[in-house]
This record gives structure tokens, sequence and C-alpha cells, in this order.
């Protein structure tokens, strides 16, 4: 099964905006066994919409296409379809109250433009559009089916689940496919690699191991495709790899950091709190990006000057003197005061040096003291991140945020 | 003057890396007059990559690529060109100058893979790649141009003003560019477009304004383009749109609202502190992210919950009871108080409602105080934002950054 993505808009075409739903839509199909031939981008133009239009269905069974739809640009596109397709306007009353429903509640005024994305091509089935107002359309042609997506990254990741679902029933309706994600910290990709190749070198076909290398942590994405009776092969091999992953497994299923701390700490009945002083508030504004987060989460101090340090978490002037802020003593110290000072059952600390100043030869840019405390006991680990500063902030908040999970 | 741009890689095909190189070069060249004709994203297959030259040649005037070189990758993509343009490989010793140069700088072994990148065809001339091993390579014919970046976004972006330079330079030798970027904050972009309407209706040939809206401020850029004579006309209109902006006017040049904060602290000698509820540490992490920020960042206090903003910044327990912790009276103790704990000269404090949930009638989702002490003296403003929780907190961050500015 071949797929041709089109990706339709002056803005992505100028670099205003940056494409993200083509590579939504091939992480959605590819893993289901979809290959994606190529991606085109073209603007608002109707010689370049047919062109790519007439090549991506020349060389796929599906082509999709994002944007290009909209209360403002609705007839170039619909024309350029209908010159393919056949058909002519039509109003579609599912549409036009999908449009008012869209409207209503986010407290709009429907005017003409808006009532014109209720006309679509009597040649094509239109999927509502649950995220905006562009409606879905889906075109067949000698076998071949093209389907108009919106150019809104929210509408579009939102509706792809469903779109998906559609297409596979319409070109593999007998294939089962099924999906486990599995989060695992402390090893290298390549040590990993390493550990899982027998595993992987006996698993059946259909089943298929994927790695997704995330910053301080490995996404693994088990993928199954086939009859029924990949079903009983894929749980098993589930089993058997979850079993080889023994500790490094951290998590099973597919979450963020953040999202899967706040998890076991809102389970344990557990509150947190950070001291920050080389991630500089990331990791709180980590936790604070998830709704919700404030029934575990409780507040941070980032402390940069050595004086809020001392000031506001309690740490030993003499010890920062002495040790310096980056050292055991003091990211400890920071973690206990933030539990204190906050009264969290829980804190992670970061001191450390993002660089691309900073750094000597015994402390070089990238070394990050992590320190957690956990009911008043504290512990405190020593890395060295490659890297630029932006990498060495996201590391020291993913991989401060995995440490607390093993002693949660 | 045409441009098509190519990029080549399977990474970006299945999604397993989005494309900001396209966006780059269209910035970079689009308002320099050229028309981006279109962008082909393809894997990397030696007949994919053929079709997409060949087929860009016949549209543009100059083919971009990116991606589809190192070590390895070369072959298909060389052999590609060569079967287009002819030649045959050499060697080339600068380039394997430039890979040992490269590969000493980050302290790795030379491999034979990696001095195959010094083998180049014969058939085009080399810009040495300054941030990584992979030639760019520049090929000509029949009036046509074909130049190859590496795919590394920091590769392509560090190298895109030498190559555009160099293609100005090849196809209008005799254009002038001339840009100028201003900061404008406190308007909506419909309204500065109305006060700015006989401003750009009255702007002569060749210059050009544009509106590039972030979430909390505008960045307006003034853009070129003609002959030696464009530029007194272009530093007259730079003047008179200056005057028109007034006090709307924050920063004049091009940069975050988190550096312009900086520069501003640091020629005034002062230093800042945030204490953060709904922003949640975004403002530490945007302060934070930049290099040497130190110097005039001491810390923050992120409050979430009501126990830490009268624990740890000394806001009054019965004023949070009273008014609420979304409350002028709170945030302004919130903004003092970091002043008060950090001994900072100026604060940020945010408290408001990010949402989806804890909003109601009288203070809705998107409600937020912000707060600013300066030298003591204390004052706050009340804002409702709209969009989800990131764009809440985005620019909540951004509207109290620049809030500053108008204070220090």
């Amino acid at each position: 099964m071949r797929l041709s993505i089109i990706i339709i808009g002056d803005e992505i075409l100028i670099g205003q905006v940056t494409d993200t739903n083509s590579g939504a839509i091939a992480r959605q199909f590819g893993p289901a066994g979809w290959e994606i031939t190529s991606i085109a981008t073209v603007g608002d133009d109707r010689a370049a919409i047919t062109e790519a239009v007439n090549r991506a269905l020349s060389q796929a069974d599906l082509v999709i296409t994002t944007g290009g739809l909209g209360p403002t640009k609705d007839d170039i596109t619909k024309t350029v379809l209908m010159d393919i397709f056949g058909g002519e306007l039509r109003h579609d009353p599912e549409v036009a109250a999908n449009v008012r429903l869209i409207f209503e509640k986010r407290h709009l005024n429907l005017n003409a433009l808006t009532e014109s994305q209720a006309m679509v091509p009597s040649s094509c089935r239109v999927i509502q559009n649950r995220f905006g107002t562009a409606p879905i359309m889906w075109f067949e042609r000698e076998g071949k089916v093209l389907v108009t997506l919106p150019g809104v990254p929210f509408e579009t990741e939102g509706m792809l689940p469903e779109v998906f679902a559609a297409m596979m029933q319409r070109f593999a309706p007998d294939i089962r496919l099924l999906h486990s994600t599995l989060i695992v910290s402390g090893i290298t990709e390549s040590d990993l690699a390493e550990r899982l190749a027998s595993f992987e070198s006996a698993l059946p076909t259909g089943i298929h191991l994927a790695y997704l290398p995330a910053n301080g942590f490995i996404r693994l994405r088990l993928d199954g495709r086939g009859s029924d009776s990949i079903e009983p092969l894929f749980q098993a091999a589930r089993q058997q790899l979850i079993a080889s992953l023994g500790d490094l497994l951290v998590y099973d299923g597919n979450a963020t950091p953040a999202e899967i701390v706040l998890e076991r700490l809102r389970q344990r009945g557990f509150t947190i709190a950070t001291a920050e002083s080389c991630t500089g508030g990331n990791i709180a504004h980590r936790i604070t990006s998830i709704a919700g987060c404030s029934d575990v989460y409780l507040g941070s101090v980032v402390s940069y000057a050595n004086e809020v340090k001392s000031g506001l978490l309690g740490v030993s002037a003499f010890d920062i003197a002495r040790q310096g802020a980056v050292s055991r003593a003091v990211v400890e110290q920071m973690a206990a005061g933030a539990c204190q000072k906050t009264g969290a059952t829980c804190a992670v600390a970061t001191s450390g040096i993002a660089g691309p100043g900073g750094g000597n030869a015994a402390k070089p840019v990238g070394t990050v003291w992590i320190g957690w405390c956990v009911n008043g006991h504290v512990e405190s680990e020593e890395f060295h991140f490659p890297g630029n500063r932006a990498r060495i902030i996201d590391r020291a908040t993913d991989v401060g945020l995995l440490g607390l999970l093993k002693r949660i």
C-alpha cells in the first residue's frame, strides 16, 4: 500500500509556518505497512495543486492532502478536485450543521464565507471534521483514493485516527494492527539494541520493534500487523520483551516523563517540589504544562544565585564555598530544602554546568548533579550530558524526573 | 528568480524527524525576491531523487537540496548528481582538511566512511561547510544552479547566509538587500495594520513591510530591495516607521522578549527574580535558556500551592483567602516578595487560570494578573488571554517580560 502526501499552503512554502502534518500522517500510517512515497509542498495555486495531485495519484494508492481548505481558500482546492474527480458543488446539510456547531462552541458569528464551507463536491463522501469547520472529503477514482485533511495541526491530529481507521478498512479490512509502547531509561540505545538483539531476531513475521530515542530515555514500540492469529504472538512477544527489560522499564505505556511522574505520585498519595539551578525552572515548567497538576505539585525554587540557594533553600554557604555549587553536598541540601520549605513529600534538585561557559577540567560543561528527596531520604548522582545548553537542560530535566520514578 | 527545494531523507518521509530546513531556506531567500515554487520531500532512493531533481531543474533557476549526504548516504545523492551534471569522484584536499578539523574539534576518530566525504564530483564547486563534514556542492547546467546543503539543521542554518550571499551574487549581483526588525507590543495586529495603513501604502517600490505576529507581541520587518539608490529611501522609511510606532516600539532589532529584558537589565545594572504561579517556571526557563544570564538573573519561586505563596514569598494568607490567589493583592505581594527574598532589584510575578479547569464566571480561564516590582515600586495589570493552556502560559510569559521593559 503506497501513500503520497501533499501539503497545500503558501504559508508553508514561504516558511512562515513549519509543516508538522506530514510527520503526523506518516507516523500514523507507516507502522501499519504503508510506504510513504513522497511529500510535496505546493502553494495555493491551481496549476501547482493540479500537477501535484495528478503525480501523487500516479504514484500511490492513497493520496492525503492537508490544507488548502477553509473559508478564504476553498475555491481553488475544491475546483481542482472537481476537475480531477468530477462532480459539482452541492450544499451538505450535515456539514452546515457541523460548521454552526463549531461556531456556537467558539461564540463566533457565522458569515457567508464560513457558510460556503458547507458546499462540497457531489463526487465525494464527507467525514465530519469534529475539530473544525473544513469538511474532510473522500474521493475515489479507478481504485485510487484521495482524502483532504485540514491544514490546522490540531484538527488534522484530532481526525487522523478516524481517517486512518477508514483507510485501513478500505484497503486492508482483514489486517489487525497492534501497538505497545514501553518507556526505558538508564541505558544507551546501542547497549539496549545489543541486549535485545536475540529477542528482535527471533520475532515472528508481522511483529516489529522500533527504537524511538528521546533525550535521556528511549521509547520502544512493538508493532504487530497480520490476521487474527497475530494477537497471541504479539502478546507473547510483549511479555518476553518486558521480561528482557527488567529494571530498565520505567513505564508501560506512552507518556512524557512529567506525566509518568505525576501519575505515580498521585497513586502513592505523594506531593512534589523542585529545586533547580542548571535546569532553571524547566522541570517546574514541564510539570505545570500538564493540566490538573496542582493536586500533587506544590512549587519550586529556582536557585541560580548561591545566595538564593542558601536564603530560600537553606543550603550551607560553607559547603557552597568549599565544594562548589555543582556538588553532591549542595544538590542534596537543595533537594532536602525543597521538601522542607514547601512541605512536599518528594523533591528533585539539579545543579550543573549547562554551558557554553562555566566549565573547567574538573567539572566540564555537561556535568550535572541531580538529587532526589523522598520522605526525608536523600540520594544523588553525578551525570555528564553531551550537547549544547538546550540539550543539557532538557536531558537533566528528563533524567531528574525519571530518576524520581525509581525511588517512589 | 525561482527557487525549488528538495528535502532528501527517509527519516523525514517516515515522520521521525520534522523538516525545518525548508522553512529556514524559504525565510532567507523569500524576502530577497525569490519565488519558492515547490518543496519536495523524497527518501534516500535513487529514482526518487533523480525524478525530483529533474523536475525541480525544469521549474526553477535555483534548486537547493538538503540531506542525502553524510558518511552512510553519500553514494546515492552524489551518483544521482553526477548522472545529471556529469563528472566523476575526485579527492578534494580542502574538504579532507575540513573533515579532519571538525573531527579534531569533537574529539572523534576518523574512519574510512568519514574520509569518503572528501570525495566530491569533479563537476561541482565546493563551499566549505564550517559546521559539519558534508561538503556543500554547487553544480551548474545551462544557466540553472543546484546547491546541496547538509541535512542537519544546525549546519544548514549556519551555512545559509554564506550560500544565500553566493546565490545573490550569482543571480542578482547588482541588487542591494536591506532589512530591519522592530519589536512592537501592546497592540493587536489588526489595530497596528490600521495605524500603519497610510505609511504602508506610501512605501516606495522595493520597500516592503511584513507583520510577523508572535504570542503577545509583533515583529515588524522592513525589507528593502533594489539598486544602490534604495539605501536612503529605506533609511527614511525606517525613521518614519519608528516615529509612527511611538511608545509601541519596545526594541529596535530582532531578539526574544527574554533576550531584550536581559540586555536592558544589564545596561541598567539591575537584577531580576520571578514569582510564578500560572506560568509555572516558564519565565525562569526562558531566561535561563540564554547563556550568561547569571549576571542579572538571581532566581525564582514557583508558588503553585497557596502555602508556598505565603511561606516562601510572604504573601498574606488572609488576602489569598479573601481575594483569591488570582488577584491584584496577591500578585503584587508575590512580586514584592520575590525582590525581598532574593535581593533582586526587579521582579515579574504571575497568577492566573491557565485552564482547562479552574475557571468560573468572574475569573474565566485565561484570566491572568501580572505584577512587576522595580526598586520597591509595585504595579500590576489584569489580562484575559485566549487559547489553550500552553498558549496562555506562553502569552503570560511574554507579556510579563515585555511589561517589565516599560518599567525599567
